[in-house]
């Protein structure tokens, strides 16, 4: 199958994850979309550091009308941001009859409207899950895991910043302006916080998602938006004390007069998952009459976490460029005839760690017996409890939390232990992940 | 547009809220879909039940081969389960020409990579969303949605039953017996519950994921399967003292040898936010390399949660029969010219619960005054907390909490309280949201 070539308009942060994940994957991804997708075309500014980064996988240019206007190029990835050049570029790209990928949630929650009619017009099609929650593929998500559904609410963590502000507000009690500053040194907020602080990033995803939601154009400007710039610490601990924790949520709501649009503080109950939701992480909460409530966990920037989307985007152009609608996304999501045959593991080669409860006579000596056998198959143990013995027992429990190991030498350790004389009945094993 | 014919097969629990769901949502779906979706026949057993769901809005048959041989239906809907009949009349149908939906995660994790290679050779497409995490669109996002990614491991919460049980059986203090019975009563656990306690359901589950996450065929008889039926108390107990949690866990992971695919109780640090994903609900981690983690969370079974799944199914096949490539999926979700005009509502008009906090000279009548403000406006109080005043300060923290009402009334209510004497300074207002 003939390669999809792509043409990159900006390679900063996001569009150098995008090449380095195509490269990385290039295996993975040409099995699931049953071609090659390449980058064969960069514009840039900074055509030395563009060059740096593609080597000699593609040409470098820094006029994005080259990329526009090169027949070879099947599909335009925008990474440049802003509202002004960035949506003259797309809106030439769409003209010349490229399919478009873009993250940039500014432009759509302004533009959205002209651009997309723009692009139906030209029979080409403009992809952005990048735009909304970083890697989450909460786009397609409403798009097309949801569509039996009457959306009622979304309710979003969308803006990692801020959600990173707030999170160290609490579990530090500091103040707003030191936490941004901290931000600020960590790279999770950029010299100019504006946008992140004040809702505005924020209430661009939430225009986005509720046109997506409930059928309505982007209406950017009719959204309401508060930042957390004015939040007070003791507003936080307050909110605590009451069972509640403070989030900025993004917020549209079905309502029997119109729909609700709003970015703002919010206090949620504190034993909700989302409001568990901490640091740079993204979620979003989506209320359907049918599903009930769904929830969509990730990260909501970085390079690689917003190249996942933009990539999954080219992906999905690509299977519509290739394969006969009925064959477009393969059953098992990768082309039958790419299939892999590494084999599944038996269970004796898992590797994890254990909890193990064992049930001991209360004597000298018996620990040293059990860590030695454990120590004999090169396990390690990483937490220790002994239990009280219960009134008039003589036994006690004993619970172990090992290391990482191998399944079959935690069965002969546990095969030996049981047959110490001191040990009573059988060991109670389970399995443990730290899911890191 | 011309209406999609859907033909459903068994019309249970699911079948019935997929019956409804297409009712009651027909406009919505159809906007997005871009043409109606009817279910025009139905085969079930109980004819006389069915009819009784249907009434005159669809013909219904004793005889399944009637749906698969009738020229007019374009889907098969298959809701029957288990392994024998569900999979000759899914090839039956497949070789008929219809496209298949199927909600079977028994069938597909036993003769998935038949039943997919025979729709491929007849040019078919068989979809099964509602297979994995009943509402949540878990197949869709990793076959779709994170295919930039090389998945690295998948870990998932996918059996209710189990869920349910460990949460009760944490909460309660509960031994596993009479839990089970419980979740029996509640209608969460079938009569015979060995699918679901055993592990077995949750390992089908696990097969068609790892399936689509690394690009291998569905190896159910690979995944080593162990239930909760010989979970003891104190282990739940023990791991909590330790910060952890057990859960139920379907575990598919890349290791350097081969895939491990796996089904057990498993512990995991009480701080994830899967850990905390309590009663029926589901949740599936995926870490891929680009994305980083993500979360998938909402109901795992259920009619509608179900139904939900089935149905974007079947607007996936509508669009794929219906619109041009390029413009399968309108970009916002639902068709351009279907937009709804319903307007935003103004932010006075917007309803919700807020967070007051007031600093009040520290008197008697102080409250009463306040109370008598937010009582004019119809404002009810839901919680109200006086702080204690720093030491040799004239003034206390008040904190309010209301229950619903309107932006507008409080606003009023806002301005006459900071105009009383006693109150010092600006009233700090946090809205709040119970999402529910």
């Amino acid at each position: 199958m003939k390669p999809i070539n792509v043409g990159l308009l900006g390679i900063g942060t996001v569009g150098s994850g995008t090449f380095r994940v195509l490269q990385r994957n290039s295996e993975e991804i040409s099995r699931r979309a049953g071609c090659a997708i390449r980058i064969t075309m960069v514009a840039d500014k900074d055509v030395a550091r563009a060059k740096a980064i593609v080597g000699d996988t593609a040409q470098v240019t820094a006029d994005a009308l080259d990329v526009i206007n090169n027949p070879q190029i099947d599909i335009v990835v925008e990474l440049i941001g802003g509202y002004t050049i960035a949506r003259e570029l797309i809106l030439k790209a769409i003209a010349s009859g490229k399919h478009v990928v873009t993250a940039n949630k500014a432009l759509l929650a302004l533009h959205g409207n002209e651009i997309f009619s723009a692009a139906r017009a030209r029979g080409v099609t403009v992809t952005f899950e990048a735009a909304v929650g970083g890697g989450i593929p909460i786009i397609k998500s409403l798009r097309e895991g949801l569509t039996a559904n009457r959306i009622e609410w979304i309710a979003g963590i969308i803006n990692g910043t801020s959600n990173f502000i707030l999170s160290e507000m609490r579990a530090k009690g500091a103040a707003f302006a030191d936490v941004l500053q901290e931000a600020q040194r960590m790279g999770y907020a950029e010299a100019d916080p504006t946008f992140d602080i004040e809702g505005v990033d924020a209430a661009h995803k939430l225009a986005i998602m509720a046109a997506i939601g409930f059928g309505i154009p982007v209406q950017f400007s009719k959204v309401h938006v508060e930042g957390i710039a004015k939040l007070a610490q003791e507003d936080i601990r307050y909110a605590e004390e009451l069972g509640y924790r403070i989030k900025l949520l993004g917020i549209a709501k079905r309502k029997p007069g119109g729909f609700e649009l709003r970015v703002h503080p919010t206090l949620i109950p504190a034993r909700q998952l989302i409001a568990n939701v901490e640091g740079v992480m993204n979620a979003i909460l989506v209320k359907g009459d049918a599903v009930g409530q769904t929830m969509y966990y990730g990260a909501g920037a970085g390079a690689e976490p917003t190249a996942s989307a933009v990539v999954a985007d080219l992906v999905d152009v690509a299977r519509m460029l290739t394969a006969d609608p009925e064959h477009r996304v393969p059953h098992l999501a990768f082309q039958p005839d790419r299939l892999s045959d590494v084999p599944i593991l038996p269970m004796g080669e898992v590797e994890t760690s254990y909890y193990l409860r064992l049930r001991v006579a209360d004597k000298a000596g018996v620990l040293a017996d059990i860590t030695r056998i454990l120590a004999d198959q090169g396990i390690s143990i990483e937490a220790l409890m002994q239990k009280e013995p219960h009134a008039g027992e003589e036994h006690v429990d004993i619970i172990l939390l090992t290391h990482l190991t191998q399944e079959k030498k935690i069965d002969i350790a546990i095969q030996r232990i049981e047959a110490l004389p001191v040990v009573s009945g059988n060991i109670t094993r389970i399995r443990m992940e730290s899911l890191q």
